[in-house]
């Protein structure tokens, strides 16, 4: 390690560069001076060395006002690495259709992306390029990377920050079917966050094979008087019907209405794990 | 039409053939006679065409015991069509590495499966197959296809069923990571069903921006001693934090309590439809 290395602090994002998750990095992390961000294949590679702190903070993407929650980063934060969430972003998702200009719409016989990214402009492609094969890829800007490569009928759909580092055309903008698309990411690392002004809380637990004691839970934030503001359904992966509940409510841990209620929602669960406090930015 | 066709009952499962739907379809529609097994590319495409009664019944998975809700299959049901859920039905979910057996494992180079597989085999491969590529394809049996029409070093995740058809050997079995994993398959038609002797009842609602309201409409039910068996929660595709739940109880809609509580649900909610009461067998 270099001597001007030692203090880096690094940086981990889903790679190549050009997705979603290197804007909200390096918009979140703005002084860049000792920042170094390193690209990740998959949000298991990148959450395993977090964990292992290989990297001091990482940036994943959690939920999608259309897909709903992403799933890997929901389930590997629930059962395999043990972090905190130590921020949140929502940034507005836009889908664009990336390619050469030299070829026409109609001619395009191919469309490359994420499913996530397929499956958000579904109806679009439908629309207007309905013989075109769908390709997946493992990111957005994968997808732009590869159709990059050649010079064909082939057409990604991605980010603007793709399309410019791979020396791509925009052909269309906003091609997604819902116009109004946010995509809500988390700053992971291992560290609890202080308490402050304003903050949220989320935690994960389950009520083993009994999906009405959901009510009990719910019923304890409500006697305490705490808000819920997000509630998501995982399996718990044992079987059928075995729920984890992904929960967000208003308040630090440190506070001492929250404080009580969770020590009773501890009792009152078979799997409890406290995932972070942190400031809201509004 | 033949006359022979007129009395036909036309089942819809999602090709090509091979997949757990079709293995369902077959399983549950015992009396071939008068059944016609009509393949569809997506979920989207067959649920559209029932609701048109292009087909009679279709069969859907609707939720895996280790990846959560199928997403189109439940946000179809809830926003673009008008079906009933006539019965369900819950198959263990094996996954198979099929491909020519005149290759050895470590030699395999691409490895093609839907994502849903290619998640719940995720260790497996970086186990066994760490440098293959990852291919995704728009089902299981598509993946079994494709590999089974080149001679190569290329790997599918896939049915018995499938590798039967397309004349491919099994080179391992049972290789998803959680052995335990089930997929929750049901039967949609224009039909409601009759009251039977032990039913289930699934309905979808909404709390519009309040999360927080949810703990109120499970009190209804608690009120009512109506149990909950399964709660599954969707973005209402709105904004990020609007909530639609997708919930199932015990019960028929005919019954007496049920209605009752049913009645007090819809007013309280921004949101509320009934997706059907249905026979359970045990």
């Amino acid at each position: 390690m270099k001597e001007s290395e030692k203090n880096m602090i690094y940086i981990g994002y889903l790679g190549p560069k050009g997705t979603f998750t290197e804007q909200v990095a390096l918009s979140y992390f703005k002084d860049k001076k000792d920042y170094k961000f390193i690209p990740f294949p998959t949000i298991q590679d990148l959450l395993l060395a977090a964990d292992k702190q290989d990297i001091t903070r990482g940036v994943v993407p959690i939920e999608n006002s259309i897909e709903g929650a992403v799933n890997t980063t929901v389930d590997m934060l629930t059962f395999e690495v043990d972090l905190k969430i130590q921020a949140e972003m929502i940034i507005p998702i836009g889908h664009n259709l990336i390619g050469h200009k030299s070829f026409k719409l109609e001619d395009i016989k191919e469309v490359l992306s994420h499913p996530q990214a397929i499956a958000q402009c579904r109806n679009y492609l439908h629309g207007k390029i309905p013989g075109a094969n769908v390709v997946f890829t493992s990111s957005t800007a994968e997808a732009v990377r590869e159709v990059s490569s050649t010079v064909g009928p082939r057409v990604a759909i991605g980010t603007v920050l793709a399309a410019n580092n791979y020396g791509l055309d925009i052909l269309d903008s906003d091609i997604q079917d819902q116009k109004q698309n946010e995509t809500r990411f988390v700053i992971i690392g291992k560290e609890s966050m202080q308490r402050g002004k304003s903050c949220k809380t989320t935690l994960v637990f389950s009520t083993g094979n009994k999906p009405g004691e959901l009510y009990r839970v719910l019923n304890i934030f409500s006697l305490w008087d705490i808000n819920m503001t997000k509630i998501l359904s995982r399996p718990s992966k044992n079987k059928l019907g075995e729920y984890v509940f992904f929960i967000e409510v208003e308040g630090h841990v440190e506070e001492e209405d929250l404080k009580d209620a969770l020590i009773m929602i501890r009792k009152k669960t078979s799997f409890f794990k406290l995932l972070g406090s942190y400031e809201v930015f509004e």
